[in-house]
């Protein structure tokens, strides 16, 4: 506890601590290291201290006494961030939600489950699963990253083409307003039309409005056909056609649609030490694709492979693979779940998570490409994630040089490349945050991507609900 | 123009008539005629005068004007809504957005479509279908309403269960701000988590918060096998097992499940004069449920025959009818359409448009039905609608008399009726309005339905936005 701090301000951190118990209140710098550093390791917070609460009525007690006290809080979940968005500066408090971490209800005939923020997503996947159900959102953190966080980041994933992004799947939430009120907005209605739908201030808010304690969701039916596909593109337009092409055939049961460059395969085998080529010519481009149907039986294969040789025949393909199991699925998987592992093990990367309407993909990726090319001549751009939703993760590997100059170089360059990719996305009407959300890491951006009208809508709905900026401050606001 | 108007109003009233000319600015009795009357024929608007401006900017030009004067702008778009939220005080305008009726992009690749709000549905359904795709959203009144109008109430109808509510749709929206300022969110983007999600503010304010002038739309691939069928049901409860196994057969194919009781058969002969009864025996309770395949062939034919032998075989239904053609398909839907012109021939019905979590519509309806009873035993309690998602139209028919006073002494009952409806609704944690809205005719009852707090921040979004309340004043906020 630093001498510099006010009197109000040490008492209030006593009674945190008197109120949370040594589970709750933390300051051992060991006990808190795993909740400090953020995901790529670029940034650390320095909070008072770590608080772990463990139910609303906690949050709400730690945010009426902060309030009084005029301390900020920052509020945080699995911590898998990759914008900065639960990094807490000095003088703030670091809120994990991590063990509010009880399914409180499921209702197969409702279709809804109702779970505190602190549930680990591939925990919320597994306990709708359990009933014969689905929930459908799934990203490459699930097996971390909590159902609070997913809900404030309004996170995305390989599913959002499908069924929507984390938005899309809640009904109701209760949220600890920044006066420490709890509102219990839990319901688990279809249908409510009594008013203002204020759910929608909080999702996607990244914790700036308040804190989501819990959230009533929606689930689906569980998929009885699963059919997963490798498929070789001459080019992003052949993919379009192709996906157009799987979703018509399907009867839009395309669930997953996944572009990745050749860079996929030989930077596994370069990189990461993996041989895995499962196509016998090599491809500029490769979809990897899920398809699912409600029903049970084979009808889904057989239309997936009659789709797949029309394809061919129509140039959109130049070879595919389906997988005849699970083993076989989960490598044709693998190969797109190593594209971030390979972007750390490059040693110099640049990361863009941007999105354009879907149909001008091709000339965001042609664009962008020659606007890296005349800043740094050496990049190697490898532009994959989401094709059936817009959403491209632009990224870019350092020069191939042994020199660490050129990667310093390279990395000296960020700024101006972010700003580069950015302008190519603004030009065709996209996002420069499509799925990540805005953290402290974009938010000099974003006054560049919303218009004035945009961000003064948003400072006013800030400086509504929490007139001494004490909720996350510092984030998604421009400064 | 009344004389008791001061100064800056008559010229604010001039401007307007300058800026809007004849076909604008609408004075003429006869002319503003359609426009006043409020659907169910029980409300009139006064309006100073009736604007119909042709364009976004004629609509921020009047608002700028108005506010100038401060002159409250009550916005209308089909004037179909059943809740008098277009209704125009004394002393205000009705600003009617029919003239900003063009289509201006779709998008197949995309699937978006970017139309002005006066478009009516039925038009934005056609432009859609002619593209080879489905804007989901249809309900009774696609003829007139229009899509401004649907995105301001957030509307509901038949396919919610399947496809969500109309502010499922919506990608982006240009809204008219209070102060006249043009807010220009036409993003046709899937992913895009730059800040708060602004749409959401005004998708179902009924026009409080700013006028909608257009809209971009998510439009889905275009069904290939459609089946309608008519299932007569024992109980409720036994709907909502029918509606499981279909959905679970189909792989989630369900795209409308309405239920009717008999009173649609016996109704319709007696006051509509249709002999309409496609099963051969009398049943309590009728589904009528239609699913789509987006394949082509039989194979959802056969599914819905064989999950309807096994529904009958379980006693979840006692006989059912699938259509053979387009006829027969209207046929069965009519059952359902005269339902509303039963309710206006009776002479003498209530009507509640409520929700409840769909596994206890059973309970909503025994414990209404009671409710009813105990306040006046002749009345003929008739729910139906959308069971699928638990909105259920709870309407009422006056006690079956010949006499003139047992009607009066049913209609003075109608507000206790409305309170123990609604009572009943509150204590399983529905909603008192499912669909339609708050409007002026439910505001009162808004603050039994939400907490203070919910109605706190409901007015402070009010204030914020219009702070001088002139945006459709007298709705949805309690007085």
């Amino acid at each position: 506890m630093s001498t510099r701090l006010s009197e109000s301000a040490q008492a209030c951190l006593k009674s945190l601590s008197d109120l949370l118990g040594p589970g709750g209140y933390i300051t051992d710098a060991d006990a808190q290291a795993p909740y400090l550093t953020e995901a790529r390791g670029n940034a650390v917070s320095t909070p008072l201290a770590l608080l772990r609460p463990s139910s609303t009525q906690e949050v709400a007690a730690v945010v009426r006494l902060t309030a009084e006290a005029g301390i900020a809080l920052v509020p945080q979940g699995g911590n898998t961030g990759l914008v900065g968005g639960a990094l807490a500066a000095e003088g703030s408090l670091l809120l994990n939600l991590g063990r509010l971490n009880r399914i409180r209800e499921i209702d197969p005939l409702d279709h809804t489950m109702t779970v505190e923020a602190g549930v680990i997503l591939a925990t919320v996947q597994q306990a709708a699963n359990d009933v014969d159900l689905m929930f459908p959102l799934s990203l490459g953190a699930e097996g971390s990253c909590t159902i609070g966080g997913n809900l404030s980041t309004n996170a995305g994933g390989i599913l959002t083409l499908r069924y929507g992004n984390a938005r899309a799947q809640v009904l109701g939430l209760e949220v600890v307003l920044p006066d420490g009120q709890v509102w219990n907005g839990l319901r688990r209605l279809r249908k409510d039309n009594t008013g203002y739908d204020l759910k929608h201030l909080f999702l996607g808010a990244e914790g700036t409005l308040g804190i989501i304690t819990a959230a009533t969701l929606s689930l689906v039916p569980r998929p009885r056909q699963m059919e997963t596909a490798l498929v070789a593109v001459p080019d992003v337009t052949a993919a379009l056609r192709l996906l157009k092409r799987l979703r018509q055939a399907s009867g839009d049961a395309v669930s997953a649609f996944e572009i990745m460059p050749r860079f996929a395969i030989d930077g596994a085998a370069r990189y990461l030490g993996e041989q895995n080529d499962p196509l016998s010519e090599p491809s500029p481009w490769y979809i990897l694709t899920e398809l699912t149907a409600g029903t049970p039986g084979d009808a889904l294969r057989d239309t997936v492979e009659a789709a797949l040789a029309e394809a061919i025949d129509a140039g959109e393909a130049t070879d595919a693979t389906l997988a005849a199991s699970g083993d076989q699925r989960q490598k044709l998987w693998r190969l797109r779940e190593g594209l971030p592992e390979i972007g750390r093990k490059v040693g110099g990367a640049l990361h863009h998570d941007v999105a354009v309407p879907v149909s001008r993909v091709p000339q965001f990726i042609e664009r962008a490409n020659q606007a890296v090319a005349a800043l740094c001549p050496g990049a190697r751009p490898y532009p994959f994630g989401h094709l059936g939703d817009g959403n491209i993760h632009y990224n870019i590997a350092r020069p191939d040089s042994d020199d660490p100059a050129d990667r310093d170089a390279f990395l000296a360059l960020g700024e101006r490349i972010m700003r580069a990719v950015h302008d190519v996305v603004l030009e065709l009407d996209g996002s420069i945050s499509a799925e990540h959300g805005i953290g402290n890491k974009k938010r000099n951006e974003l006054a560049r991507a919303r218009s004035p009208l945009e961000i003064d809508l948003m400072a006013s709905l800030k400086r509504l609900l929490d007139p001494r900026d004490l909720m996350n401050p510092g984030k998604i606001l421009p400064q």
